[in-house]
């Protein structure tokens, strides 16, 4: 991974995800949505509704990546604990923000129900919102943290949201070459292709589809021409093992 | 979650996850199978292909937590190293297993061809093996950490034969509630049985599924007695909220 893009680090908090009650689905649309913007996501993190752990997981990737988002615990209940810990992390007040709070109070309902849904309306103070396309409750970012929704239907819509915020550099491309062998055939002249040229990140991943073991070699940088100089070096190496790319691939 | 239990961490490594290219289903797996084996699976790390940064999070969260299982990286080309940065975490020069040596040889190949394979029968001096079922190279284990394949068939073949080595205390056991309404319904006196039963985890779970909002709670601890114990309480609390569970759930 080139190491002079805007970095980005996922932090997803829930118990839910641990047990493997629920299977994450956040991870890979943040990664997608954030490359198109020119943003790497270059680590992630799965911890538990722990508020300890998620202050100090908190503090340490905010000052090594670019941008932090995190998903999950923001609703209602006990154990939504996020924006509580994000205040901490901050050493800031917790707040009730007044366009939240307006958002809630839309909906009427009875008092304890209003009650707890206003726990919805708490920010770390100076914290700014973001958007929620679905109509429920915001998000919210502080600094560099942005703080969305456990849910992907409602975490996507926020994030949709950010393209502005979450601005980069290049969005990194790619180009596919597919042979049908295995990763031990190329391996060699492989490495030293990446080797030659190491501006363009050459991954090789293996697998077997329809009774075939075949490999997907993935050169990844934002410079186009350099993928297409790289891809034709590529395609050259394969031919002289007498391997040809497969085709639509 | 309850803190006395085993506990483990998940090392996910890998460029492919971070890019979006591929969508992770190693966590959910191993979190699953753990469980049935009392260990609690209670954070989670997607790293990038960079030797410094895998051996570093590596020397942390194997201090850090009981067990330490990684996923991918451990195949014959240029971008699999992980078999040599937890040889460097370990301070261990990396040897040839003569074990996983005989499985390679067993599949006659040209010469350049077995020394790209051979890559894969690297082990940190002192490591013990992890079968590999589906027949390919094998994994290894040195001290509590749990090295398998990224693929997710080899994977889960690998993580078949390690129940013997990765038992914990008694699983968690769950039980789920589910009704027809809204987190901030229950928040408040959720709240509070969850402080009346701290020892049984209570996490909740908003839905929208076939036009209906509902929230599904889930009681979890490894004591039977205690999760009926605790839903008995949950159920006679949605009761005083006009509330009935949803049957079959």
């Amino acid at each position: 991974m080139p190491n002079s893009a805007t970095s980005a680090c996922v932090l997803i908090i829930g118990n839910e995800i641990l047990s493997g009650r629920t299977q994450d689905a956040n991870l890979n649309h943040i990664a997608l949505t954030l490359n198109e913007w020119g943003v790497q996501v270059r680590e992630a993190r799965v911890v538990p509704d722990v508020a300890a752990i998620i202050v100090d997981t908190l503090n340490e990737v905010r000052a090594r990546f670019d941008y932090v988002l995190t998903t999950g615990g923001i609703g209602p209940t006990h154990d939504d604990i996020t924006a509580v810990c994000i205040a901490r992390a901050f050493d800031r007040p917790i707040v009730i923000h007044p366009d939240i709070e307006a958002v809630i109070r839309s909906r009427p309902a009875e008092p304890e129900i209003m009650a707890a849904r206003m726990l919805m309306a708490r920010v770390p103070e100076g914290a700014t919102l973001i958007d929620n396309p679905t109509g429920g409750p915001q998000g919210f970012q502080i600094e560099n943290v942005f703080v969305m929704a456990g849910i992907p239907a409602v975490m996507r819509a926020m994030l949709s949201t950010l393209a502005d915020r979450l601005r980069g550099h290049a969005p990194v491309r790619t180009r596919n070459v597919t042979v049908h062998a295995g990763e031990s055939t190329i391996a060699g002249p492989l490495g030293e292709l990446q080797r030659a040229h190491p501006d363009v990140d050459i991954g090789s991943y293996p697998f077997f589809r329809e009774g075939v073991y075949g490999t997907t070699l993935v050169l990844r940088s934002p410079d186009e021409a350099r993928l297409d100089t790289v891809r034709a070096a590529l395609v050259q190496m394969l031919a002289t093992l007498d391997l040809e790319p497969v085709p639509n691939e």
